[in-house]
């Protein structure tokens, strides 16, 4: 901040090279330093022989391991390939890079805090953990295995921080590739609009293939290392359809990261984008991104850290968690069916994501650039090029996804299983598009309810909110029907799959749900790069506007920017949507967990119970409390920031006339130290209180002689919050989305066009939207996962 | 219309004598006509006849009903007194009469067309109600005291007309006292602080005691009718443990009406409220109730249709559906613990809730205004006055519940229960009395969370909304708390009591809770007092400010019309917390019922079943779609009312200056049309799914053989709404009335006082609040009891 001034007043002007008060050498994590001091060649020989380790252990584990290593590598080279391809493309101009590197020391600064801080409550967790593990009963599985509470523990904390170390690498890698790409699309959107598009989503391809590859890789390795450490399936040690339960750790630590950088990125980008929003549009009445605005800096940083990096995170955990669930279900159904070799159901998951990775990039590849003959102008609506993406990963997604149930789920047993299985597969896919189209249809303003509301922003502010309000509200009922269709009918297609257990009862059911949860999810990789695209388009945008390029450039960049909410919007959809389903799957997994550990059978959590009944109640209720304090964390954090903004205009007049520079750094630091403090409260809510009511209704269960009721009202209370968080999260993605877009309709001149009254109350939906849809709405996704996982990890403690 | 137009161009100035678009003369229903149409004496020899009939019937039936007919008969007495006492008060000067005979033709007019459609919605439902009971199997209860299914189909529709009927009578009551009140009032309030407030609160508690009398004197005759004609206890016939399922029809007659009278009133009341703040105070800068404001009359007349005449109905249906289901229980429980005399146990309720009406009524005359020396200055703060009067109620239930426990609860299998059934009661007051304090701590601006909330608002208009939505969901904590210790330990007390089933298992926890809403709902009348004591004041504020008295008379009514509005706020978190406890009593109702029908016992809603759980999914979304419905139909009017005064603003300039008079005759036309409109599809949705959802689940369950599935799915929906609902209706109610009184601090003075930029910011939260508060939260309150008495009614459909 000093130095800051002094260069004001040494007279030297132009852009800031360095935000000094932040940091101003790149950083890289510890990790990457240490990689980097070796030497290459000798780095290059010690990564071949851990490869052929790995691929060694994964021989000895199962030929589809071998299959889903050899998948994952050959993704991370070409995750190389599109790296190299993006960092290739040119800075531009030095206004420009100077900007970029202004934003990547921002966010740089800001990750190292939040992690640093992220790492220690991590290992203060693992360290309950494993206090909890040593001092808990073992299932009658690991004693039939002489598996000890101290290998129980050490499993358990190990794959729990490879989880959380992981989940932290995902939102590193969107956060790195995100700051370097902007600059280039900033670049690219000079010379034409396709080069610009094809370098967006290829950055946000890199981090999507790595994001999918680093959750299918985390798992299999982890799988295949406890089958050949714990020598499973040889007489008297584990079988194979408990293994997966050993897993759940890693899932825990991937949503245990995911939620606090979900929470503190998604604090930071719209405290900052509020905060900017309400000084400079409305009340100074300055275009979005202008230089003049003293946040603007801050809040082009909280894209990297808010969408990227987080969103990173959240899709890690969202993936992990979902092929955990599965395996888990998977290796149930299949002890119960005594199908002869198991690990075709256990495995299939990491198999759907393994041709994930190879149809999504397939769809990356298919977004080309090159052809465009150099002009500016825009050849094609950039949403269609990236729909065409879609629809080619969709296609060849059924492809292999029959193919995979054909491979790994035809049994003798049941020969027609398998195709059943493909249907709920279908049913996912289907699922995944239905609430694509959904949310396209409640946010885009081609479509009445966006015209409605901005029409209701013509009677002022508060009709504006009144029907946002109730637009969210309402667009809970269609995905909440498709959702519902999709459990029953999966369920009955797995149902009636042949499948049956020893007393001839059909026992699919559950199968099949998961089963379509992962076609929900077989296109992740690339919905996660559409998702990607949006912030680094955002990004290009603010860097084009503050480096005052011409209106041409501006437009290029425009059009990406409302094209990457679309994405982002439609994404958010997709996102709760699995999420729902993978939820549905690990409160299954968690009920065989707790059968495990208390050795009596729990397969009813029934809501006729009082206390059971409470726990649903107090499970409803914390999504509620949650939703408030990641709301009102951006809002104390954004006032912050809009009177820190109104103190420098005032002080500095000059600054509306470019005479004078504003203090950026001031509102970096502001907006960074805010937002690692708001983050503590909605996390520690979300992860204390599970543990609590599990605790206290296990003792009130010990004095009124009700067994099992501390595990029974955390089932309710998970199942209560994840309906509440679906319904929560669906409604505060879809209003936040819709303002935004009521609001650019209104810009595109309709009702009076900008600066009009209408305009007005637009914003200030906008900004009611902007915690509703990138802070409150997307934690949620994390959150019942995380409430997943957490009861999963922390079974024994209700018992 | 057009006349109105006439008599302004006839030069004739002042006010409109009467709203001639809407009607000109008093109206009364026609069952009042009928009756002043015979000659007095007749009347009373004739009504003498009535009396000595019911109380013969009574006198067969039980001396526990006698008691409560003769309680009633005084209260009516009573209320008599009240109303003469407050008639008999002066109108005050023309100028007042005039604006309060126009208000109250609005009231009528809007009353007379509302009920017309729900009168004929509700007899065809009473015909669905009719076909489906002719057509469902009996009860093996119903077989063994030779009910046939034409019996049982008469006394379900019979008793679902006299519920709405009297659901009706009760909106009627609370109208008809309030349009005349409010004028009386204004009055006192030229001469007394201390009268007016005893006026307003006479009205309000004349109202309340004729709803809560109607309610309980409705039930109890219908218990007695049914006992003497169908010979209950006597050998061959159907047992009196079962008699109270024959009433839920008129719990359900009475949550139909009161659904549609909120929805519509809501709807009404904040349409013209939100309408006229928009254009007046938002745009215009006139104050709120100025003359000049074309949506003035409009908003005056809601507050007598919307508040009044719907709470007088919210609250009837309350009472009556939690009397009902807590005979139920009381009734399963006396039977399975093989009770001697269990009517004790069924009655109980009827009892409880003719002690409410005897120390409500001391409560209510406690405050008393003759003593005020005639001075116009406030001697004490009306709301020490009004919680002086709470705490005498409080302290008198505690003492009559005890007694009545006492009474009616000691049985000799359990000596001690009945201490155990007074500690229950105890618990409903506490809880009831902890809601009022949290609903005060979130919305009184005494408190840290509505400071926070004003300050919020000195950065515009976005942050406001953010900090009001994040106060409101927040606000939905401690309720849950509260409630959840409440179920739980009353559950517990019951269970404990020492009453044992056959098999020697506790049975008394259902019936624990039941008391325990008991409790909750024992200072009933007066808590209504207060409540309607809130749109009275508010009224005669808007009458005195159209009147244009002098400041010093503004003052007094402004005073009661903020204290109003607390209590108005308080009284929410008291129904909503009743009604989630009714809720959860009329599921168990719900269980037994099904369980008599089908023949097998019901007892478990398994969530982990996949269907199960997508009709909790279905329960919540129906509360997030119902909300969002009341809001946009809230906004959607409102837009219209905004067009109309800025329509008339422009096109009659004079307006402004007191040279012309505004058309609001058009504005109570719009609003009237547009609110009768709106409500029918939030109504229609509340009513049919449930119905839907079973019927397609029953199907399900055949074609895949699950028995009882679509009673099961219903029943998750049920519960899972419930929990929604309590949710939702808590972030609406508190986030509203937090909005309100932000603005009403702003207005104090602080942060810049009326004018500022904060307060137009905190004008438009208080907007925003409107619908929530009183349209949407009220409504659901209704809306969770409503679905709870559909599924009781219809639970043979779905079997």
């Amino acid at each position: 901040m000093m130095m800051m001034d002094d260069e004001i007043e040494n007279g030297r002007s132009g852009y800031p090279r360095t935000f000094t008060a932040v940091r101003s050498k790149s950083y890289s994590p510890l990790i990457f330093r240490i990689l980097r001091r070796i030497n290459p060649r000798l780095l290059a020989i010690f990564l071949f022989v851990i490869f052929c380790g790995v691929f060694y252990v994964g021989a000895r584990t199962s030929p589809i391991i071998v299959f889903v290593f050899s998948i994952c590598i050959i993704s991370f080279f070409f995750s190389v390939y599109l790296t190299k391809w993006v960092l290739a493309k040119d800075e531009g101009p030095p206004e420009m890079s100077q900007i970029s590197d202004a934003i990547r020391d921002g966010a740089e600064g800001f990750f190292r805090t939040q992690y640093g801080t992220i790492s220690k409550m991590a290992f203060l967790l693992a360290l309950v953990i494993l206090v909890i593990y040593l001092f808990r009963t073992s299932t009658p599985q690991q004693e039939a295995a002489g598996i000890g509470r101290f290998t129980s523990a050490f499993i358990t904390v190990a794959a729990f921080l490879l989880g959380a170390l992981c989940s932290g690498m995902a939102g590193y890698v969107g956060m790195w590739v995100s700051v370097r790409a902007n600059v280039r699309v900033s670049s690219a959107a000079r010379r034409s609009a396709r080069e610009a598009l094809q370098i967006a989503v290829r950055a946000g391809g890199f981090s999507a293939i790595i994001v999918v590859g680093m959750a299918v890789f985390g798992v299999a390795i982890l799988y295949a290392t406890f089958y050949y450490w714990l020598e499973v399936d040889t007489p008297g040690s584990m079988r194979v359809t408990d293994l997966p339960l050993l897993l759940v750790g890693y899932g825990f630590g991937a949503s245990f990261v995911a939620l606090f950088a979900q929470l503190g990125g998604g604090i930071y980008t719209k405290a900052a984008d509020v905060g900017a929003d309400l000084v400079g549009k409305v009340e100074q009445g300055i275009p979005e991104d202008d230089p003049r605005n003293p946040a603007v800096i801050a809040d082009l940083v909280g894209d990297n850290v808010g969408d990227c990096a987080a969103r990173g995170a959240d899709l890690f955990e969202s993936i992990a968690a979902e092929i955990i669930s599965a395996m888990i279900l998977g290796g149930t159904m299949a002890q119960k069916c005594k199908i002869e070799d198991p690990s075709g159901f256990i495995l299939f998951p990491l198999v759907v994501h393994s041709f994930d990775l190879v149809v999504s990039s397939v769809g990356i590849l298919s977004i080309r650039g090159t052809r465009d003959p150099g002009t500016l102008g825009v050849l094609e609506d950039p949403m269609t090029i990236l729909q065409k993406g879609y629809y080619i990963t969709i296609v060849l997604a059924v492809v292999t996804f029959g193919l995979s149930t054909r491979w790994l789920l035809y049994t003798e047993q049941a020969p027609s299983a398998w195709l059943n299985f493909a249907l709920c597969g279908l049913v996912g896919i289907i699922t995944a598009y239905a609430f694509v189209c959904i949310t396209q249809y409640y946010t885009d303003y081609k479509y009445e309810p966006v015209k409605t509301l901005a029409l209701a922003s013509s009677t002022g502010h508060g009709t504006n909110i009144i029907a946002g309000v109730a637009l969210g509200l309402e667009s809970t009922g269609l995905p909440v029907l498709v959702i519902s269709v999709a459990i029953v009918s999966a369920y009955w297609l797995g149902q009636s799959s042949g499948l049956v257990d020893e007393s001839g009862n059909p026992t699919g059911g559950l199968f099949g749900t998961a089963v379509a949860t992962m076609g929900m999810l077989s296109t992740a990789a690339y919905v996660l790069t559409m998702d990607m695209f949006g912030p680094i388009a955002d990004n290009a945008g603010g860097i084009v506007e503050m480096s005052q390029q011409p209106e041409s450039v501006r437009e290029i960049t425009d059009l990406l920017d409302a094209v990457g909410n679309t994405t982002k919007a439609t994404t958010k959809g997709f996102a709760i949507g699995s999420a729902a389903l993978a939820s549905f799957l690990l409160f299954s997994a968690y009920m065989d967990e707790v059968s495990s550990f208390a050795r009596v059978p729990f397969e009813q959590v029934d809501i006729a119970v009082p206390e059971v009944f409470v726990g649903g109640l107090l499970g409803s209720m914390l999504i509620f409390v949650f939703s408030a304090w990641a709301c009102s964390a951006v809002g104390r954090t954004a006032q912050e920031v809009v009177n820190e903004v109104r103190r420098q205009f005032i002080e500095r007049p000059g600054i509306m006339f470019y005479k004078e520079k504003p203090d950026y750094s001031r509102c970096v630091a502001i907006v960074a130290s805010a937002s690692l403090r708001e983050m503590i409260k909605p996390g520690a809510l979300a992860i204390i209180s599970p543990i609590v009511i599990g605790i206290i209704f296990r003792i009130l269960g010990n004095i009124t002689n009700q067994p099992l009721l501390g595990a029974k009202v955390v089932a309710s209370m998970l199942m209560f919050a994840t309906v509440a968080g679906i319904l929560m999260a669906l409604f505060l993605n879809t209003s936040g989305g819709a303002w935004d877009n009521a609001k650019k309709y209104i810009e595109t001149g309709a009702l009076g066009g900008k600066g009009s009254d209408c305009h007005k109350a637009a914003i200030t939906g906008d900004t009611v939207g902007d915690p509703f849809k990138d802070t409150a709405g997307p934690s949620i996704h994390v959150l019942i996962k995380m409430l997943a996982t957490i009861t999963l990890v922390m079974a024994p403690v209700f018992l």
